[in-house]
């Protein structure tokens, strides 16, 4: 109950039913009270604030915004999600929405924009000033799951050559510095990062020193390009806390830090759970009918193998037949085979995606994978033998339903491992794929092999 | 292949089977050639190293921390993995080893530390001063999993009637400083968090200014004992850079950074995912014995429910010797079953855990589950119905297989969702042992709706 107990109270104060915050904004929004709505609202953080919008019907968004006015912090925009922002846009229009975006860090703009159909985003840019508009289109054009789009462009850049004094001077006299930053990025006079400078060893040392005297050398500096798998691979092998990212030319375009690298990191080990499952990353916030299609598609490829599975008993509808207790235990070895394959398989995909699993150890983990089945095929062998035997009477029944035990775990170590492997290796994600593959391998192998040796042995 | 060919140079340099470093120190391993070994090794990245060396035979370790010997960077410690920890700890001593530990930040002190056992722990505790010793002590008295155990307990702490000039004055002055630190805590005169610093805002201040008066008020503080998933939970919500960590006496005890978080997002992550596909988390370090072991049990459990399937079927044992097409087509109604419940499960466990399903909205997301089971199993409903007609040239079979699919399809969205939902109500992870569960579920249901119709119908 410990973890249940921990979570209750934040709950209660984001969404929960009987949080009272929420249920007297609620309540301020149906009777259209706009002076409690806003002050109720201005005392949630905006990310709680946000949770609670997502709850909301379309005619309490539009009574909250109304009554939020110009009161509406603009970081509300960057927590929220995408069916909703386009929700909010039209609720507050071009106008409102572009001064918000303007207060907001670059990144934290390009996403809200980046949720915006075409035209919205055409009508939102037209109302930011010129140079504003550039640095966001400038954003956009960088690929999703980009360096580019991760990154911090607003960052603070100085030459090698300058002292610490005169950067001292420069940072408490100019105006246009990043509202947060943690270090100092230091360029040559290509605007190339040289090294970065952490913010305690500048207030650590003299004022005399040259920056390039104390800074630390650049290194893992990151293509603009760079999928942001990659990128949190880097930050994750070398436990970076920044690192900064350079544009085709080699030269400074912004700065990506660790905590914006985390949700990255979420975010990918996520997609491959959900994909693992048959379901699509963003299937939560899906209406009923996009969620029914995309699952649908999965379970329709599911439904092709599981006939060529029964296309397989078939076969054997003769035996079946003769021995009815073929069909009652027939399902038990594929199973356990679907079963043991799909552990397999977890692992395989998450040791792929960590690096964990590479072509130098595949050769060993392969070859454990198939101890790991054989041993267990072994043992269920015997234990399902003899209840076979116990349950039917029949002592051959028993041998055959052991020995395709041992078969199907065995095929279900190999599939396990070396489906997604090979998935890997041809450029095709193996959390998407590899789970259609093993479980129609488990199910035909179980199958025939159980069946097949009955028609053998048995008759 | 993009994604492959990004990832080559990388697995090269730290472990590809053709990577010239890493054949090079192999060699040079394998002929006891100490200086290259230093050499090559010197050439690594920590990280890499460390990545190296957990594939390195015993002998081949034994070479490499001999050759290392004082040019073993302590850092390289905090890389490895618990095995490999403990085998390390043999080979190079426990003088050594405690040389090496109070070069480290506590926290990675205190995770070395951790992975050795009680005698080992103290052995190394004995080699180092008190004070030291004491310090790793209480980080090592912290739950495992808790904030204690994730904060930097070395920090800049200092009293808000303190002015920026005078704090300026100390860092420059004061050598007992973190080796790095991004942020000062201001504490009040019982070393109480009242607020921080950004380093960025010291820079950008006036001397004279007191601390108090341009600190950002502390909140968010957490309580030594927190667990890490609530930390995290409380980095991402409020995207969080740092947090201060108090005792239970309300006094700082340290600070938590995001990159620290990263870690355990990534770790809680992977933790379900890796229990919704029935392994322990640990699996891939772990040898084929213990492997077999683990995943054993749970195999176990889904034999168990495998055989309460089959039992069903024994129940309706005269009907498929009857009709043997039944034997055929049943574990289709089944497989698509449990594939259904299986995005259902997975959705509801993820957002459960990021706690987008709370009791608030539990209700329309069971509605929305059944709507999608509903509706996907009227489609499905009518091609296998169609399909099991053309089959076997029997209407009735196809009317009784579509129904048994609708029939199983609502079943596994129900199972899929309330089971998870009633697992966390009474306190139990529901990652672990949802999977079982539900397909049992699937299974009975589907196996009982198919035959159970077939024989009222049918026959």
């Amino acid at each position: 109950m410990g973890e249940t107990q921990l979570r209750e109270p934040l709950d209660d104060r984001i969404a929960g039913s009987d949080g009272e915050l929420h249920d007297d904004i609620v309540a301020a929004l149906d009777s259209g009270e706009a002076e409690a709505v806003r002050g109720l609202a201005g005392a949630l953080h905006v990310a709680d604030l946000a949770d609670l919008i997502e709850h909301l019907s379309h005619d309490q968004r539009r009574v909250l915004f109304a009554s939020l006015g110009d009161d509406l912090d603009p970081e509300l925009l960057s927590e929220l999600h995408g069916p909703v922002l386009a929700e909010v846009l039209d609720l507050i229009g071009p106008r409102e929405t572009a001064a918000a975006l303007s207060q907001l860090d670059t990144d934290d703009a390009v996403y809200v924009l980046n949720e915006f159909d075409d035209e919205q985003q055409a009508e939102v840019l037209a109302e930011l000033p010129a140079d504003e508009r550039a640095t966001l289109q400038e954003g956009l054009s960088y690929p999703e799951d980009s360096a580019g789009r991760l990154m911090q462009p607003d960052v603070v850049a100085v030459p090698d050559f300058w002292t610490v004094g005169r950067l001292l001077e420069f940072l408490r006299n100019e105006a246009e510095l990043p509202d947060r930053f943690f270090e100092i990025e230091i360029v040559d006079g290509e605007r190339r990062p040289v090294g970065k400078l952490p913010l305690d060893r500048v207030l650590r040392s003299n004022a005399d020193l040259p920056l390039g005297m104390i800074m630390e050398e650049a290194e893992h500096l990151i293509p603009v390009d760079m999928d942001q798998e990659e990128v949190a691979f880097l930050f994750q092998q070398y436990r970076l806390v920044s690192a900064a990212v350079v544009d085709r030319e080699g030269r400074l375009a912004g700065v990506i830090m660790a905590d914006d690298v985390a949700d990255v990191i979420e975010e990918e080990v996520e997609e491959d759970a959900m994909l693992l499952g048959g379901v699509a990353e963003t299937d939560i916030q899906e209406s009923v009918w996009t969620t029914t299609r995309t699952r649908f598609a999965w379970l329709f490829v599911n439904l092709g193998t599981a006939f060529l599975a029964s296309a397989v008993i078939g076969l054997f509808d003769a035996e079946i037949e003769k021995i009815v207790a073929l069909a009652v235990l027939m399902p038990i070895v594929a199973s356990m085979g679907g079963n043991a394959a799909t552990q397999t398989l977890t692992v395989a995909v998450r040791t792929l995606a960590t690096r964990e699993l590479t072509s130098t150890n595949a050769k060993r983990v392969v070859l454990k994978e198939v101890l790991v089945g054989a041993i267990n095929g072994l043992v269920f062998a015997a234990i399902v033998g003899a209840i076979g035997f116990a349950w039917f009477g029949n002592f051959d029944l028993g041998i055959v339903f052991g020995l395709a035990m041992i078969i199907n775990m065995v095929a279900a170590a190999l599939a396990g491992v070396l489906v997604p492997l090979t998935l890997e290796r041809v450029g095709v994600d193996p959390a998407v794929a590899s789970g259609v593959f093993v479980t129609t391998v488990t199910d035909v192998v179980g199958f025939f092999a159980f069946l097949g040796l009955a028609s053998v042995i048995l008759l």
